[in-house]
Order: C-alpha cells, then structure tokens, then sequence
C-alpha cells in the first residue's frame, strides 16, 4: 500500500515506469513452479496498482526478464561495487534465510541498480527495506560517471508517506506464508475474518483490561486506515481504560477497511472484466521500456569504449573487403 | 603456448569456438585507458593463435562483449551458484591483489560458465589455473538440467599437454607486469635478449660450480621447446657436473627458441600483411557466434520457464485486441 501510494502520487511529477522484477525472484525462488507462478503474479501486482490509482496512461509496466539488455547492463555494472560492500546489506543476509547465499542473491543490488539505471530513473520511490539496496545504485551510479563520464542520473529516493504496516499477528513484517497480511484483492469477508482473528493486547485478558493502542495492530490498522478519526480517537480512549470490548474494536477496523477497498476493489474489477487488458499493458510497456533501455545500453557501451571496440574492429575489417 | 598447442590439437575433433574474453578484462581493469586498449589486445590474441597454427576455417573467434546475450545468460546462472563456493577458488582471492574484490571478480567463473555453456561446448581446453573455475561449469550446467531439463553437456576439461611455464626470472607465474615472458610475438632480438638475462641457478657463482638443472628456467625452456634433444641432455649433464658456462647454455636456448618461432612469424607476417585480415575474422566469428547464442539462450529462457511467461502474456493480449 505504502508502495503504491507513493507511485501514485509520483505518477504526476515523473515519466513513470513499473518494473515487474521477476529476474529478482530467481535469486531465491528458482525452481520450474515458483517459475510458472510468474504470469499471475505479475498480473496480480499490475491490478494492485490500477486498483490504487496507478494511470496506465501516465505508468509503463514492463517485464524485467523479457528485456535481455537489462541483464547485460547489470553484468556491466558488476565491477563497480565490491564484495564486502554488498555483504554489509542486512536485508540479503535475511532472505537467504541461513542457507548458503546465492551470487545472485548476493547481486540483487547490482541488478536492482541496473533496473533503476536502464531507464536513467531520475526517483525511485522506496519503502524503508530497499532504502540501503538503492544507496548501492546511487553508488553504482556516480562510479560509473566518475569513470566513464556522465550517463547516469544519480537517482533521489523518494520515501512512502504511508509507514510500514506490521503484520496482523503483530510481526514486524507481513508476509505470505506467515498469512499475517491483508491483500488490496481480499474480499469484504476476507477481510472481516482477518481482522476477528488479529492480534492484540496479550494481557488484555477480558474487556474491562486497560489495553495498550501503541504496537497494537487492530490499532495500527486503524490509524493508518480509518477515515473516521473522530471514532479512533473515541476507541483508542475506551480501550486504554477498559471500557470497550475487542469484537467492537474489531468490527469497526473491519468496516474502516471494507470502507477503504471498496473503490480499489470497483477499479479492480473493471480492469479485470476486459479479458487481456492487463497483459495488454504489460506487453506494450515492456516493448516501449525496450526501445529506452536499448538506447541507454548502446550509451552505456559507448561511454565504457566497449561500443568503440566492436565497431573499430568492424569499420578496419569493412575496408579491408572493399 | 600451453593453451594455444591444446586449441591446435582440438580444431581437428571439435567445431571450436575461441573467446576474446574483454568483459573479463573488466573485473581487474575496467578504467576507460585499460578499455581502449582491448582492440589491439584481442587482435594480438588472435594473431598469436593463427602464428601457432589454428586454422580460421575450422575455429570462429568472437568478442564476448559484443554479444549482449552472454551477459544476459551470465544473469540467469547467478542463482546456480552459492557465494562461499565462489570464495573457496584461491584464483580469485590472488587476482584481487589485496583490494577489497568486486562483485564481478567473485562472479569471473559465472560469466566464464556462460561463455561456455552459450555455445554448449563439450570440451573446454583449461591451463592449470582454469580448472577451479571450469569445475564451476560443470556444477552449473549439472544444477541447470537437474532443475529445468537437460539443455546443457556437461563440458569435459581437456588439460594441455605443455606444462605451465616458469617466468624467465624463475617467479611461478609469468606475467606481463614483471616482464618475465618470452612471447610468440617477440623478435630473434627480443629472444636473445630475454634469454640472456635470464635467471639460472643462483649458487653457481662461476662455470666450473656444478649446477641444478631442476626450477631452472633456463633449462625448463630447453626441455619445453629446444627440439635437439641430444643438446639438451648434453647441457644437463654437463651443467650438473660444473662443465658449461651459462653463456654456451643461454646461446644454445635462444637459438632454440628461434627455430622454433621462426615459422610462427612468418605466419604471424602472412595474416598482419593483410590489412583487415583479423579483424574481420573476428566481426565474422562474432556475427556467427551471436546466431548460435541467440539460440541457445532462447533455449535457457524456455526450459527456466520465463520464454513463457512472457508469450502467455503476448498471447493473451494479442487474442483480446482483436
């Protein structure tokens, strides 16, 4: 949500592009299923971003792994950043998740970078865990200009306005196989089901317990998402002095939500009613992101003198035929 | 000589395919002088190869840099490999002399996995010093076709015939920096020279000291390329026994070593008088080479499943736009 939110809103300041990054998924999920899951994912996370607000006529999405040059850039940028650099990076050492790491684990920034770059990205909106992988762009990027001269935007991070949410379990983290997490594609009883069974107080044992609102995710929920600030203010009172029970506090989150999604769900279903339209819209923008990305890598080959090797070779080799 | 002698032997029993691995060049030395120097060093690498006798009708050089799809493929085998398997290589660690290592030193033997398994070789020549490397292709070629069907052989190593040599100042490794190497290019001068202040047993002070013949490099050239067999015993012998002087020894190297490179310049004059010559052997084989790499990654793409995402998704919208 935080996510999106911020592209929404970056969507009228800056040529946009949506990148759907399922070369990032290889680094640690690779197998043939977790591969053949990649068509609905992507799908999914487009009608996520129709569904918020995103402007198809403002946003090109495209699909990471149906560009080669945005792989051949990342393998240009690798000498720019070193080992020790990419080890420091706290959020790598979690997703290998005590196994051996991965290179391309290892290389997630790298290719993060050339991502960011291939489009010479002038912003990239982050949530606080990407935050350190895009410093390594911002590296990666005056390196390269150092070296090579100036090709690259050293691109702004643009943080979310929306905080991290916690899981509904009151896990720091939401996550798919924690099921800790609510879906902007959950339906009204979806929603009402999680929120009967979030977390909260534990040593709130009966309802006339003064509760703690802060850490609270029934309360996070609510402040984050509940218009109705008059009636927040009004629960959080009655919940610290043991004067309301958990289902009423629960079933006003679960209405603030339904309250919050229905439109998102209305945009969703449109987009979803046009059988092909999303797929229209990856294909086309990934062929639109293609065209810019050859561009860049040509440039990119040019600056490096990598272009010049090839073509001095080829220019000597057509005058020798002649 | 030991990896060129290996390519000679193997163009008769392979459709061989000879690198000029520049992108490689960029994990130790990616500023833009050490760039511009590639052209005339891919050159000289293939003028060194058709000196000694590999035939450009049976062998295609390419540019490694000027095939985008190496690189891409380079991407897609990162996640096949683990980072510490990477660091137990010593290779890696004594080509970073010192400095902290760049993420592409550490991944020199995932691109190099790609340069191989792009045109799915069977064979690879390897020097002592690639083995380590080589072995990492084969445990990516066997983690790619356990996951997503059999695409690649699994390459053999064929070990060359010609033991590593020693420098000319008896260090392990000759090398370019410490000028140490007698090269296929050098002139009778350049030999005589080289051989004249060569390192011999530092012990024997005068001719009649009797002498080691063993790490000797003086006598290791002899044994490697002085075709007069009886010669090099009778020096052996006499120098063991303190009955040679280094002169008469040196003089006899160098005159060895001439015969030996005098037909490798003259075919190294032959292909130079052409102007263009190498060059366009090198834009042809790499134009060759592109078509078959193309394939092959087409190939990749299909059996990791991502050719298919990205054609359901073309399809899809393709039948909804009509």
């Amino acid at each position: 949500m935080g996510s999106l939110a911020n592209r929404v809103r970056l969507q009228h300041e800056y040529e946009t592009f949506l990148i759907l990054a399922d070369l990032h998924l290889l680094t640690t999920a690779n197998s043939p299923d977790e591969i053949a899951r990649v068509p609905q994912y992507v799908r999914d996370q487009v009608l996520d971003a129709l569904a918020v607000g995103v402007d198809p006529a403002r946003v090109t999405f495209y699909l990471q792994s149906a560009i080669g040059e945005v792989a051949e850039l990342g393998t240009l940028l690798q000498s720019l950043v070193t080992v020790p650099r990419l080890q420091r990076i706290p959020s790598l050492k979690e997703m290998s998740r005590g196994g051996e790491m991965s290179y391309a684990l290892l290389g997630y920034p790298v290719l993060q970078a050339a991502d960011i770059l291939c489009v010479k990205a002038n912003a990239v909106p982050v949530g606080r865990d990407n935050h350190a992988h895009v410093e390594v762009t911002r590296e990666i990027a005056r390196r390269f200009n150092g070296l090579y001269g100036e090709v690259f935007p050293v691109p702004e991070l643009v943080a979310s306005d929306v905080p991290n949410l916690i899981g509904t379990d009151g896990q720091a983290k939401m996550s798919k196989s924690l099921d800790n997490a609510i879906y902007l594609s959950d339906t009204a009883e979806d929603v009402n089901r999680k929120v009967a069974r979030m977390y909260t107080d534990p040593n709130r044992v009966r309802a006339d317990v003064p509760g703690n609102v802060d850490g609270n995710p029934v309360f996070e929920y609510h402040r984050a998402f509940n218009d109705d600030r008059a009636q927040v203010a009004d629960l959080e009172r009655r919940y610290r002095e043991g004067r309301v029970g958990d289902v009423e506090v629960k079933e006003a989150l679960a209405a603030a939500l339904n309250r919050f999604l229905d439109p998102v769900r209305e945009r969703r279903a449109c987009c979803t009613e046009r059988s092909g339209y999303v797929d229209e819209l990856i294909t086309e923008g990934t062929e639109r992101t293609r065209a810019v990305v050859r561009d860049v890598v040509l440039e990119v080959r040019r600056a490096m003198g990598l272009a010049g090797t090839y073509n001095r070779l080829r220019r000597n080799a057509a005058r020798s035929a002649r």
